[in-house]
């Protein structure tokens, strides 16, 4: 039988065991686990990787802990607004939304406007209104609503400053985190999928764009190398293209997927000042997670090895 | 003095000498000449790329015959959204907008969010505001009305379809043209800039987003390989991340503008069926102008050379 696997990631930034709850730990490691276990049951019965990372997604996007989906951030003007992104390797086909309100499952939303749509990324009402044509799962604003998410709103806006933080954040802003959701997966057929999901930035303005929705840039997948999902910096991401760049530097580079990802997030990202991580992993079946960082929300499983990360 | 170049484009399409007459002919080469002129006024004496690609987009975008600023297309729902992006090769900063209404120079727009915000990428009505905030000069629907863009929405309705076209369209659907406008160029401090910036698809529908407002896929620049923009069929080249995918084949593969271009254009964009061409200068000062569609209206401009082409 040939290799499949799996990982995902929470969203990277200055996590520290140091300012960090036992209970809050072990609910972060239990959320992280059963988007894991949702995947692996897709690609362990012979599932595609497609359908792997949605279902994986789907979990963590219905987790408020993790910034996507329920527990998406709120903007300047206190709504909740998505952006997500799907890739197949198979065919490079890809599917992206940015700015989309309501949706219960926004990776749902990109996956069906990749199958059924000739776009490949929509945005706003005219994305909600496609997604209401394709009968997706809508929710009410309360849905979205959560405590935590509208206290760092109001601390936020005091500050007069936008967040990426999905989390908690330093008065001094000198920590930064990066609410995203994703996951990668290579299936028994051997094709490769990403998906990634987020609610942008506390008080977002101006509807900003992150890389996350951006197949290229915060999500690819490509049979011929790897899949990839990216939580950051968005702006620094946008910089550096960062996942075709890893992809890139397979393909025409010859470099294998460990020193492809170092290179980008270790050197290029950090020589510019951005900061966060992806995980990827390769047709072969290597997982790799890495983090410029101090913490990064993660897991992988295949068939020797679960692994479940934060610091 | 160091080589200096420029490149422009204003959509790429089933575009034959059989069809043009000859004065819509001359208003085309006329409406290049005047956009060439401009941006090479700026690099000639000293400039910098980024303002001679701005100079070279806002004569194209004040020229109702091209599908970007005033002349952009209609939306299903009668409106003008237009989408543009904006790159900076020295220090790969970017700068974007999607779905932008009332702005009379898009390019400007995006400019103005690379250089003076922390953002890349901004959408809607909060780029709207945030052109506000800049002191953009806007214009309001009477301004973006032409009657020949009128004119195809209704067609293009009766026929159900979304259309790409900025000029005319097949009633069969064999016919497609891309809409869209862009420059690229070198100046004499060896820095690169790209531009690109579009008034979209007729009758475009549920906020769809293309290659055009997208760093990495339909423009990007980098001082150590080259300046591209694109135009085309987008959901094919965010397939394959275009330009970025040129500019990787040349950093990585070593391969020559020429041999970067063709590969992409000519072999796997034409091998998923994908149809548009690239405007790209490197910065060594070598220009390809290169389509795999019927014609592309195109210019360039260099010392020893000024080229005005539309089949």
């Amino acid at each position: 039988m040939k290799k499949i696997g799996l990982a995902i990631h929470g969203g990277a930034g200055t996590i520290r065991r140091s300012t960090m709850s036992r209970i809050l730990e072990k609910e972060y490691i239990k959320g992280l686990k059963n988007s894991l276990v949702a995947g692996w049951k897709v690609i362990s019965k012979g599932g595609s990787s497609l359908d792997a990372v949605c279902e994986s997604v789907v979990i963590l996007e219905n987790n408020p802990l993790f910034n996507a989906g329920k527990g998406s951030v709120f903007t300047n003007e206190g709504k909740n607004e998505m952006d997500a992104a799907i890739m197949d390797g198979r065919n490079l086909e890809s599917g992206a939304i940015a700015g989309v309100m309501g949706i219960k499952n926004p990776i749902l939303l990109a996956k069906e406007i990749m199958q059924k749509s000739e776009f490949a990324f929509l945005s706003g009402n005219g994305a909600e209104k496609f997604a209401k044509k394709m009968k997706l799962q809508s929710e009410n604003e309360k849905y979205f609503f959560t405590q935590k998410r509208w206290e760092q709103l109001q601390k936020a806006k005091k500050s007069g400053k936008a967040f990426l933080d999905h989390t908690d954040f330093d008065k001094n802003l000198k920590n930064k985190y990066y609410g995203t959701v994703g996951a990668v997966a290579l299936d028994q057929h051997g094709n490769l999928a990403a998906a990634t999901s987020t609610g942008g930035m506390t008080n977002k303005m101006f509807g900003r764009i992150g890389d996350s929705p951006l197949n290229g840039i915060g999500n690819y997948a490509n049979n011929k190398t790897a899949a990839i999902s990216c939580t950051g910096s968005g702006e620094y991401f946008i910089k550096l293209t960062v996942a075709f760049r890893i992809s890139a530097l397979m393909e025409y580079k010859k470099l294998s997927l460990k020193k492809a990802v170092e290179q980008v997030i270790l050197k290029e990202l950090v020589k510019i000042n951005g900061d966060g991580g992806v995980i990827a992993i390769d047709n072969k079946g290597n997982i790799n997670l890495t983090f410029n960082s101090e913490g990064m929300y993660r897991g992988s499983m295949n068939d020797s090895e679960t692994f479940i990360g934060i610091y």
